[in-house]
């Protein structure tokens, strides 16, 4: 595969997508929930998988896509090239704010992230990485992660996972808001990541994330040092829902080991 | 007072002073501690202040100064035209990710809140309100808030209050968080506030905030009709560090009924 030639046709495909997102400003925007109230699709997240899939099919026929609106393909296995992709990362910031929200995508090889993107659809930044290439936000190249420890660390990750929940001690987690020097949730796992890579938070953390919503982030992430495992120290699940860190490398074995407590 | 002529002239000073602190990202910030290790301030901080201060005591010199760095008036009443300034509010996001901070300064006259500006320095976005005369950003008029209820509200709140705390029941909270759509933090109250003007949270809240934090919000957030309070109903505290919620109408006393509990 031609990294450098795959990387411009995949910029141009999101800028496109980008701008029918801000388009769609312009009219109304059909809202429907799915698993529970909260979780909400709406016609452009449809729209803009649909537009990525025609391209797709069209241009790299061979290629399987994964996409969390389920029009792309049954994927049981990492085999062959994969586009994993969010048509738009953080639905209800894009229902409620209009912005805050992100297209992720990820271009896997046999299970290797070889491109990641995360764009910003309304600030029109775009982050991305390449394998062994180095991670960019817009033209800028970023830095490798400089050394932190916790207590000068800040972590994104949602309230939810610090009250009461069958998945994990929250104790360990209050624990964590209490040690580390802030929190923040942006409601977008995509451009939580971006802000991983960028050094802005020093980790980002979720009890369930889908592979769509990380396989972007990762290969940037991997490119400024970061380290993404699950919550059990594995490889991050490209197949299933399943936990998500991403990590400082200074600070990602204390956090699982000192934080982390499954019930 | 000329409330036009006064706009004007502030509109310039915070652009000036925004265009002082991007040009800051050039050169070493020096970072200090005050109250606790993560209670951040740096040299900017204190010199934009100082440079607030010195315009204003030079055109407007019967105007008071109540500025988080200390280098305004000793403010014990709201008689007279006090100038509440937060040169950079969220110091910490300022130190770690260079972006999501904002000047915050509210013009109030014996008590009676004016004008009120939230600059979000890094993407040049100007929030402000004029008392009777609308809310807007940048150049667009912001709308009244909708009717909604707290199923479907998205609430800014730091993850450190659904931790046990000394102030509050945080059982409530975790309740809070249970029933709302959703939650975020982005550890700015100003950009805080000026997301709730904008509709795009419906409530902002903290255990703990000073008249700088709040003051310049006030006056957006009460032309799109939201409603500003203490946790005990009371008309916001100007003099010194108190309880805040800022919530769209439909939702304000709900919040303080069911889901704020003093210990």
């Amino acid at each position: 595969m031609d990294l450098h030639a795959m990387d411009s046709y995949i910029k141009s495909l999101i800028k496109e997508a980008g701008h029918q997102i801000r388009n769609s400003f312009l009219s109304d925007i059909t809202i429907e929930s799915k698993s529970n109230a909260n979780d909400l699709v709406t016609n452009m997240d449809k729209e803009i998988e649909q537009f990525f899939i025609g391209r797709i099919r069209r241009d790299f026929p061979k290629h399987k896509v994964f996409g969390e609106e389920g029009f792309g393909d049954d994927i049981q296995s990492t085999d062959g090239v994969i586009w994993l992709l969010d048509p738009i990362d953080g639905t209800m910031n894009f229902v409620h704010q209009k912005r805050n929200f992100a297209i992720s995508l990820g271009i896997y090889v046999d299970g290797i992230g070889k491109l990641g993107y995360i764009y910003d659809v309304v600030n029109d930044d775009l982050y991305h990485g390449v394998e062994n290439g180095g991670a960019y936000f817009n033209d800028e190249k970023l830095k490798p992660l400089l050394k932190t420890n916790i207590a000068e660390s800040i972590i994104a990750m949602n309230a939810t996972w610090a009250i009461p929940n069958r998945y994990l001690d929250n104790d360990a987690i209050i624990q964590l808001i209490r040690d580390v020097r802030g929190t923040r949730s942006y409601g977008s796992a995509a451009l939580e990541l971006a802000y991983l890579a960028s050094g802005r938070v020093d980790a980002y953390m979720s009890m369930r994330l889908s592979p769509w919503d990380i396989a972007g982030g990762m290969v940037i992430a991997k490119e400024v040092g970061a380290v993404t495992t699950s919550f059990k120290n594995d490889p991050a699940n490209l197949l299933k829902q399943d936990t998500f860190i991403a990590a400082n490398p200074s600070i990602h074995q204390e956090l699982l080991e000192k934080y982390i407590k499954f019930k």
